[in-house]
């Protein structure tokens, strides 16, 4: 049983068909996996898409702050590893393509301290032209 | 065949007998990879770990600064992603304990464009007292 | 006699009835001082806003390029404190109301050095939603 | 009632006297409350100090990583209000000596949402000679 | 014979009258050299003022990545120095009009390691009225 | 005559027999001109090292701390360049050469705005290891 970290990468960087039989997989270990993607410019509405499909899939409750907040705080964490440092994107003239995945549920390495979430996202980062990109990683956990 | 970001970030989240297999696999696509741990307070110890490595795999040559520059750089990127912004471990009271693989080659992607260069880190984060630490996946990704 | 940034913090901390009184107790003491609020997703709003206040309550003069440059960089070390490292707000989708305090005068700590200012933010950031939102600070010095 | 990032900041601005009353207030609405100082060119002797504060109080258990790793972000997040932007302090010749706050407990404005804690840092930052330093704040907020 | 980064500061630098006579040096050096003017609160638009630039010199031949992602990343690391810090203009109240120059070649003091490209912004930065900037300035240098 | 932070620019880049031309001619016009030279892998080291040398050549007193703060706030600036964002030299395994430039007075732009100080700072910065480095500048502005 993977920790939720490697749990979520490994999801975001599987092909369509491995990603159903590793989403199976996590769920049998009682973890809560939701999936998605997302293209933009703008690093806002890479959180708001993540929290709608958090929402969707009931990781969020979609009326606690605190869900919300520990959400927020891994996902601006794994939006910092997309970006290197500090988040931006049409800002410095860039655009990305990500696929992201949330799990949630107790660390292996630490059962008596209760859920956790770890967000990830994985994809391509450049300029706003096709070919002009590469690939980046992030990935951010919180205590939820 | 994966790209040079993917196949790096997958070796580092391998198990030991994943990691052969994969490492070989790799190679049989003419990728060059390096892998090792370092565990430190020391932004710096991991650059130089690195570096060490890189030099070990002949991934960096140890003479030419254009290649170490490529190198750097693709460090330094990993290194935001694990501390998801400001790159700082001691200063902040934080301790790491990380894998890193190095992929060098064309990526299949643009296959015209001469060799680039991933290097993905994974491990634990957190302050320096065991069992206080949760997972940190950093990339970064250059030509070289 | 508080110090200027002090002073600044109670003042925005405070509530409507205890706001006059601590203001008329730091004119006394010849600090000049100007109060507002802003809501936005916009950091640049938040400097302008404080800029015009700042006009308002002659402050600034409106035509100094010294008086606007120690402004700007307070207000901009306080929004630093609001956002908690790198400024930016509907990038990273988050909303503030804010009030804000601006204290100008002598410093009692350093009475031979001129005049100084405080620029003080306090208030709620957090998703643009109602409810989803927590308290933050931040203060700025400069010499004027 | 005030909220606790409100309560954080006027205990940590108080003077000796106001304080005591100020912590017996904040205890009567069932707010935990421990303070101290630090004086320090290390950021990371700032956050190991307020760890061990918190676990004197009992606001950290010692034992707990969840309740660690929201302490942690909420001093980083205050340390970013004194640095104003990068945390840093010998690395770019300054020095603070800083009173800090902490306060847990349930906020009035969202009852329903469990301990939440909130973390005040104020004092002074500057060169690390007597006299050439001014005034900083720094307040960080999370869930429990 | 300067460095490419000296030669670029000293390009940016110049007068109309001189800068024409420092740009015919530089090419008999055998460097290529390309300059424009920006001025902006986007700093997405500077990056892509100077690719454009840049293209039409054919220091990037329009196709390459690989020369796109050397002269991004040149043209990044420029704009930290003019920003001094995090790249923002207009979402923290600033605007900027600047020369930028580019210079692409062998560094004299690495004959045997290829082709680089330095990038440098020089010119105004400040608030969007008129009389309210100053002088920044910003190098970036890659190995192309 | 040239604004500050050209004069400070153009004098730091001089080779050594126009550089005492250039201070010469800085001060026929009023300015107050020091320079200098760093080597080191501690940022703390060359703002240290620049406020020595501005107090050598009476642009800091020595005793004001406004002056001090001034400066300190110009050469954090400066330091931002060289770095490209972050403020870091060995934290992140980088060492630096350096010459440096303050020069004091009134804006030619700005006459009647009282005294303003650039300091500007250019060399090489690399890995540790001579060979692996290439250029940097840096310019910072502020009134005193």
């Amino acid at each position: 049983m993977d920790n939720i970290g490697k749990t979520a990468a490994l999801i975001t960087l599987a092909n369509e068909e491995e990603r159903s039989q590793l989403i199976s997989t996590a769920r049998s270990f009682n973890y809560q996996v939701c999936t998605g993607k997302v293209g933009t410019m703008d690093p806002g509405k890479i959180i708001s898409a993540m929290m709608t499909a958090a929402k969707r899939e009931n990781i969020w409750d979609g009326v606690s702050f605190r869900q919300e907040h520990a959400l927020y705080d891994a996902m601006k964490e794994a939006l910092s590893g997309i970006c290197r440092g500090q988040i931006a994107l049409h800002e410095i003239y860039l655009s990305v393509g990500l696929s992201f995945t949330i799990v949630c549920g107790q660390m292996p390495t630490h059962k008596s301290e209760g859920k956790w979430v770890a967000v990830c996202l994985y994809g391509t980062i450049g300029a706003p032209i096709k070919g002009f990109e590469h690939e980046a990683i992030g990935l951010g956990i919180n205590h939820i």
